[in-house]
């Protein structure tokens, strides 16, 4: 086995890999708030707390009816909460999984599978394609993160 | 202080504890939407898209009904939110842990400590106990990562 | 750059100003559940699982009426999830970014930016301020995770 040193250097294209597709989720992670914000601000409406219905600069003619659930607004509110369960599991399950030394073809294969994965969810999500379709991207999302988790187990069972 | 290269090798017996508990805590967050996901399909019930109530091949016969909160169905989905607010944190509070250095028995204490408190609080959620039983589970599983978090914290300011 | 060693050393004043904010961002993500149970225990209300409204020790006078929402608790669960939405990025995206081997004045100022508007988001949502302020923070608090991330990113495509 590798040093640590080297397992956590940008000379080791293993996790080059997963400082890649790790930076491009933590985005993803971080911005679905703002499709959320900017779907609010559209509507003028899907606010979740009291007080936001209150007259200020970004919110000029306050009803109650704002406070209301909004399907547009609550859209990007489960593909937020479907993110929490996800990307948060994949930054640490990758994480471990880079300590453990595996092959560069494994790695580049779960850690892209994930990505490539999330963006179809993300796309059948936001479309509202059938069920199906999502569940589908899902669960292709789902298994490489479990696979990552079940190596490291392994790995410190074995050490 | 030990070097951080042996603190994150599986020669350390720190981080082997950490790698165990974290990898089995890991696959308790991701296998809990698929409790959910098979709750769903049981019941064909407890959807929450819009789109989830079309026909399609996992749903065969849809009806607006399946929009409809279902309890079978939101409890796992209550388990999977708190599993949220704690098991990342765990993870992180345990890696940071980990790097100051800790005695093993501290550490399997802390760490195993949650494992079991969480082992037991799914027990006691998925089986409706009364809220004092899970409460009890959930403090149990609460004060080891707040420990493992402060005890970081003062490592960092006495740096 | 520096070796992965000297990174993830106390030695290393980047990897000192992680371990007290993460420190800190832990204990604050640990602590908010507990503001929820301190706020059911004081209304005794806006319990969530239907076993919640039963006689117990904590619970001596149950009634349905206890498993309705509870504007003064979900007020905290919206807190919390708030954090969730925001805290974990925050630490994993410190950490690759302590990787990057940043410069000391960058790390501090998107580090404790980060828990300074989070200090002011939560005094901000607690205390029920205008829409306007708490979005403000909030932006305050998104901005510079958003940036390690895209560094860390950056620093990964460029390896």
């Amino acid at each position: 086995m590798e040093t640590e040193m080297a397992m956590l250097s940008l000379d080791n294209p293993v996790f080059v890999t997963y400082m890649i597709t790790a930076g491009i989720m933590l985005l993803k992670l971080m911005l679905q708030p703002w499709m959320t914000v900017y779907r609010m601000m559209k509507v003028r409406a899907g606010f979740r707390s009291p007080e936001d219905a209150q007259k200020s600069l970004i919110n000029p003619t306050p009803s109650s009816d704002q406070l209301k659930p909004n399907e547009y607004v609550e859209r990007s509110r489960r593909m937020n909460l479907n993110d929490l369960e996800s990307i948060p599991g994949f930054l640490l399950a990758g994480f471990l999984f880079v300590l453990t030394g595996p092959s560069l073809l494994l790695a580049q294969l779960l850690m892209w599978g994930y990505v490539i994965a999330r963006a179809a969810h993300f796309m059948a999500y936001s479309t509202a394609q059938l069920h199906d379709i999502r569940a589908t991207c899902w669960t292709l999302s789902s298994l490489p993160v479990l696979a990552m988790a079940a190596y490291a187990l392994l790995s410190g069972l074995s050490a």
